[in-house]
């Protein structure tokens, strides 16, 4: 039975003190991971203090993550640096509470901003701004598809970056994409069937299912989205990433863009959910129409976030729709409130306008191709180089890593973890009954880095494929 | 054919010139709500000027909501007036860009805040030092549910108001209550029936409709949802304001809610979702303890928001799940990003820590307390006096008026509208295929009036429900 002193606590309450010993076993490891905790009538017993002082002691380790409750059951010690995989179990407790990504001694997965990138002192500079001139229209509740002044802003930036003409009517301002897919299944209905990627987020399909909506899986050729399959599939809307493919890389090219319009259009109800949600870090070559510009037949809805060109954490994504389905989406959603504050709204509607997130945008496009060509640079000049291969380096925020091993990917993960460095693998990205899954190829998302962190990036990565 | 003179607009450019002359006849009713405009080749060369200049005319009139496009049929005048009513038909490409409560002489029915009333200069103080001291952790993806720091003060808070035990873990933070309610349907299930009030807020059962889960209008005893009704409609999930209903005033008393629990405990799945949503201001009589904390079975899954304490521009709401169903959302919810941006929880928790929002909570109860009585001693002094009776004024931000009156509810609202007072009555809150419902009953909110207002609120009043 656990026992401690409590000889020896000087002005340190009592529950404060068992905390404290305890914590320190369960840290140590001296009580491990699932360990199942007296109850707190014994262990009160035990140590001659009152079940009050052993209930506050649990308490506070458990609202700090060091234990967690089983109703009827008990408390059981937590898996401390028990993380979230990309796609599997989670520590419940922990992560319902924690900060997911904190305990990496590298991290190549997460989106996560370095802060010293992030423009702190304009958006403070615009947040004030905003809170001392905009009383009224801060307390004014907003339309539903969000503040005039924004989805302006949006119009101009998306007419500038890529070349869209869209009426600011049209864009529907909400606090992420996925609040929007949420939206957009309601609109569209339960009834259709959607074609996701294959790979893919795991994120888009989870949602589809959460939904309970008929979700197909679609694998992905040379040039995207395989239509052959997708028109085999049944499906009537076409979820894709056409700008630059996660995790693949994969960049549509025009002659399937009209080619998937074509499989829109060819049947009353087809859409396609073009998410374009990383088009702005494109680091070389010409961009591609989007899908959005070319449509005529009203079939595209155009989703864009800020959660990646700005910081993940500031949450504020928009789409765009087809006239016909403002209307339908008028007339049937419009009771929701919009999801996103007005005193970010507006900061974020001035930030655009007066020009600093063009400004932003490039200044981040020459960090990260400069991260980039550092990372590729030292892996060229590693142990690793004879025993890689490189692609997609070109778009987007990451790229993928083939190497030459005999290590399994289950075997590559669970050495990454050893190693403290959150990494994953193409392969993870796949569905479950997918055959010909490509193994030994690391998807590397470069964002969250910084150049300090490089060289011991390449020394873990290296770590974890060498035998 | 609607022609105008190019002959006399000095520097103005054509384009600019040709919007002002249709705009100046839209707000004169020159050109009425509904009436199709030239197409815009034949306008251009009827005027002759180029297509592009009535192409720029159409599209500035267009983006500012004077008039709307319908694809292959041409342009109309937008009827710029027209208002959302709470229930019905909405002018759709105008309610998707400009807001939606500006054009009334008085507004009875908005939640909206009068901003002489939100705490400026500390949320501006707060959100600085936030920007300025926290770079990294306002980068920092946050746990599912939010971060850690606001959930602990929604704890302390929901401790000092409510007098509930709630560990942090179980709170999650979220862009709105609406946006929950979502979350908690696919968290319970699409296959369990739920049961809304009748009357009640339009908006909790357009959400279940949305969702296509089966939803009962049950109607509203003297003690709150009617239990019997309730036990008869085979519902497993019963979605309730137990501590202030909306439009009826009603109180659960502390019997009713024990019988409730029972109900909830009686069978496997059955849960209640208690909407706390104004409880904060309860401006007479002892508080009643709510259900999550009398709740011993893990049945009552808690919901209250930031929208009616501070504004409702600022999107932060929150659920209590107990235990159990926590561990159902983390396996298979957590996915699903917090949707609040971490600037804006930072700021609401220090708001909270720092002992600002009990300050302004005191400060807005005795505001409200005030409008309150000056409203009630107008209408005591005005000819509604012999014609009226109030009811249901101690809680919430509203009350009813009965007036003693021929005119049809219809009719009163018609000539609201007439009187540009946004007005409701207790009869639209009503589930349309209900009996009995009463007449006659305004549903007073004077949460966004000012003193200087009531004169006129009273007297447009008078003048509506006067023959």
């Amino acid at each position: 039975m656990l026992t401690y002193s409590f000889s020896d606590i000087g002005s340190d309450s009592l529950y404060h003190h068992l905390y404290q010993c305890i914590k320190k076993d369960i840290l140590s490891g001296v009580l491990p991971a699932g360990t199942k905790l007296p109850s707190k009538r014994t262990f009160a017993k035990n140590l001659g203090v009152s079940n009050i002082t052993v209930e506050n002691a649990y308490g506070q380790l458990q609202a700090e993550g060091y234990i967690y409750s089983i109703p009827k059951k008990g408390f059981y010690v937590q898996e401390i640096s028990d993380l979230t995989p990309s796609t599997g179990t989670v520590s419940k407790q922990q992560t319902a509470y924690a900060s997911p990504h904190r305990q990496f001694a590298a991290d190549i997965v997460s989106n996560q901003m370095n802060p010293e990138q992030f423009p702190f002192s304009v958006w403070s500079k615009l947040s004030r701004e905003t809170l001392h001139e905009l009383h009224e229209e801060l307390m004014e509740t907003p339309p539903w598809g969000g503040i005039r002044e924004l989805r302006d802003a949006i119009c101009s930036q998306l007419k500038e970056f890529r070349n869209m003409e869209v009426a600011p009517e049209q864009v529907i301002v909400g606090a992420g994409t996925e609040y929007l897919y949420g939206l957009l299944i309601q609109l569209l209905g339960r009834d259709k069937i959607y074609a996701v990627e294959n790979p893919g987020y795991h994120k888009i399909a989870k949602i589809y299912e959460s939904y309970q909506v008929p979700c197909r899986y679609i694998s992905m050729g040379n040039d995207g989205m395989d239509l052959q399959k997708l028109a085999d599939s049944g499906a009537h809307v076409a979820h894709i990433s056409p700008s630059h493919h996660f995790p693949t890389g994969i960049v549509m090219p025009i002659g399937a863009r009209y080619e998937l319009l074509g499989w829109a259009t060819r049947e009353k109800g087809r859409y396609i959910i073009e998410d374009d949600y990383d088009s702005e870090f494109r680091l070389a070559g010409k961009p591609i129409p989007t899908l959005q510009s070319i449509d005529m037949s009203e079939r595209v809805i155009y989703m864009n976030t800020f959660t990646k060109s700005l910081s993940s954490t500031i949450r504020i994504s928009y789409m765009v729709l087809p006239k016909h389905l403002l209307e339908q989406f008028a007339e049937r959603l419009s009771f929701y409130s919009c999801t996103v504050s007005n005193f970010e709204q507006y900061t974020l509607a001035r930030f655009i306008e007066d020009g600093y997130f063009e400004k932003h945008i490039n200044r981040m496009r020459t960090h990260y191709r400069r991260i980039r060509d550092e990372l590729l640079e030292a892996i060229k000049n590693s142990p690793l180089a004879s025993r890689c291969e490189i692609s997609e380096e070109d778009a987007g925020l990451h790229f993928l890593l083939r190497v030459d091993t005999n290590l399994s990917d289950a075997a590559l993960l669970q050495k990454a973890k050893q190693a403290e460095i959150r990494l994953s693998c193409l392969s993870e990205y796949y569905h479950e009954t997918t055959e010909d899954i490509p193994a030994h190829t690391l998807v590397i998302n470069y964002s969250g880095l910084t150049s300090e962190e490089i060289p011991r990036v390449v020394a873990l990565l290296t770590e974890c494929v060498g035998e």
